[in-house]
């Protein structure tokens, strides 16, 4: 087993009705002047904005709003919110929404303490400082709900980055998963592939993590086993909750204990997908590319795969697995190849270029650029 | 799933060689006066004891020192601890060694800012204040290097109680596995079985939190698959790697999301064998009277033991898993009734009546005195 530290100081109260807590913690920690970060009206829907406000008025907190965070969220819109936040001289930011607004309030808490936010990802200005991070979490996917991490898009260069600061872990993170009941289920499939995919990225690292390889098989066991149920019946809170929780500790630490820095590969190459075609959402391009990546890397070393195989998906064999592994995305009616997603063959090329901007495409199967375009190609 | 709330600051140094960061982090949390806590000499013979002192006197840490804690750490140890900690008003205690010597620890951090340290077990006081812990762990098993619990038995009442404070969660631990390659076999065994009762006290609370349960299943198996190896070969690195950090996970939070405060019986119960007979091993006693406490609960609430009979044992009937639970801690040798851990017939009384002094035997599964003596019968 590798060295590692671990240190993860977020605060998470989970559970249907946990909002209400959010107002006197916040109070408790000092916080008077927060800004609200959301993207559009879901929060009010789901009964979240109302929650909320109210919390915050009970404990005597000004609450300010910044609305109008998308998906695959933009460095404009985090330099527009720093500029706001300056101007109103906040001492807290409150993300309300899934992983592209946390992100968002992570960028920006960090931010207002830089000359350009966008350093923090080019680590051109070293995150030094940052606004305390409150998080209502109404979409389980990325986990920034419990890490110090954020990905953010510059439109004019096209680059989807990621940044971690152990300054921008949310000091506490809301997670009530009856506000995700209404949700398509087109969304919670998505959100439910990329934790399973962040799983993934640690999963191969290393076969002495026992113990964490262990926890990561019964992390996606359970995703995918509330997924289907959900599938059924996107009211059943149960599998909702369990879902949530899962997805939260697939990229909180726990799940990368001993396994290195994880890989990071295929969250490299789907960053390119989704910055050239901001439509493709985040977890369906996972869905293409990790079993893709599977089928190539293990052809070259197989050991470590077997028991994903084994232990995932019951197969003596990677191939099945493999196969398995597509058929579940097909049943949640998920893309599994570039041409599902919309990606035209001629794009390839200029696919491949942006993935090539990145100092390194893997951390553990090092990918040359020749092996990311036959990669691609198979993906294809 | 039950609403809960998740919150474990303590910073985690895990592999070989890792003391050696422990002076510079403990340098930048401000710590200039510091006062060892340790047992006996095995932190000699083992090298723990060079490499911390080495670390903090090259962050010009100054290091006073108090030995000789034992196994089932004693009140009038604590007391004699915090009158020295306040004589040399030391900024922070460094608990090197197993439970014993970081629950004293604790008891020691809260006790001097307490009237007597005994009230925060007796909640007479509220710990309000604690000085900083820092912890390097000598023997996995209690999993106190990441949580906010301390026992300590009071010889004059023989009351062997537990106390929780948020405040006690050490700042950072290290964990180094290396350092227990010198462990007999029988206080592996031991650890081993503590951490694997700490996740059964909760695994019964409910059937609702499955991603929980399904975590709890991958730290039982590797558990007991790390301390069969370790049976074989005592030098096994990678398994006394994955022992000791599935042990740390065992009662650190993780293990009992959504599981309510867990169950709690089976602790009681064996506190007052070695409060009674203080050369039982903790973990020797859980061994004994857990197994019996299955089935005991489960003739009246089967449901939730099939899962535990399936799941970690393969089968589908409840008396063949405890039976297979039985044969396995023979196969460590050790005790599996009362009678193997010396306690005699007419012990049963006064045993029954210490631990009838508690507020409630088991939090979820409740206990009356007449099922509480039904049970020790059944594990004599």
């Amino acid at each position: 087993m590798e060295v590692f530290s671990f240190h993860n100081p977020t605060r998470i109260l989970f559970g249907e009705g946990q909002i209400h807590e959010l107002g006197h913690d916040m109070k408790l920690d000092g916080i008077s002047k927060c800004l609200l970060i959301a993207g559009g009206g879901s929060l009010k829907e789901n009964g979240a904005y109302g929650q909320i406000t109210k919390s915050l008025s009970n404990a005597g907190i000004t609450l300010y709003e910044s609305w109008g965070v998308q998906a695959n969220p933009t460095l404009d819109k985090v330099r527009e919110i720093v500029t706001l936040a300056k101007s109103l001289a906040v001492d807290a930011v409150l993300a309300a929404g899934g992983g592209s607004v946390i992100d968002t309030a992570k960028a920006v808490a960090a931010g207002v303490y830089l000359n350009d936010p966008w350093h923090a990802f080019t680590e051109e200005e070293k995150v030094h400082a940052a606004l305390p991070i409150y998080t209502v979490l109404t979409l389980s996917a990325t986990g920034s709900e419990m890490n110090g991490n954020a990905v953010i898009t510059n439109s004019e260069t096209k680059q989807k980055w990621g940044m971690f600061s152990p300054l921008v872990f949310p000091r506490l993170s809301v997670i009530d998963p009856s506000l995700q009941s209404s949700l398509p289920f087109k969304q919670t499939a998505n959100g439910a592939v990329d934790a399973i995919a962040h799983i993934l990225e640690f999963y191969f690292a290393d076969d002495k993590a026992i113990s964490t390889l262990a926890i990561n098989e019964a992390l996606m066991n359970t995703i995918m086993e509330m997924t289907d149920r959900l599938k059924q019946n996107p009211k059943d809170l149960v599998a909702r909750a369990n879902l949530a929780w899962s997805a939260t500790l697939a990229l909180n630490g726990i799940s990368g204990a001993g396994l290195k820095e994880g890989d990071w590969a295929c969250h490299g190459i789907e960053h390119a997908f989704s910055a050239l075609h901001p439509e493709i959402s985040h977890g369906e391009g996972l869905g293409v590319i990790f079993p893709a990546w599977i089928e190539y890397i293990s052809e070259k070393e197989p050991s470590r795969f077997v028991r994903w195989a084994k232990k995932v998906w019951n197969e003596d064999n990677i191939a099945k697995a493999v196969r398995r592994f597509r058929d579940k995305l097909q049943s949640w009616e998920m893309a599994t190849s570039l041409r599902d997603l919309g990606i035209k063959q001629n794009e390839l090329p200029v696919l491949l270029d942006m993935i090539m901007l990145q100092p390194e495409i893997g951390g553990v199967f090092k990918l040359k650029k020749e092996e990311v375009r036959s990669l691609l190609m198979l993906a294809f």
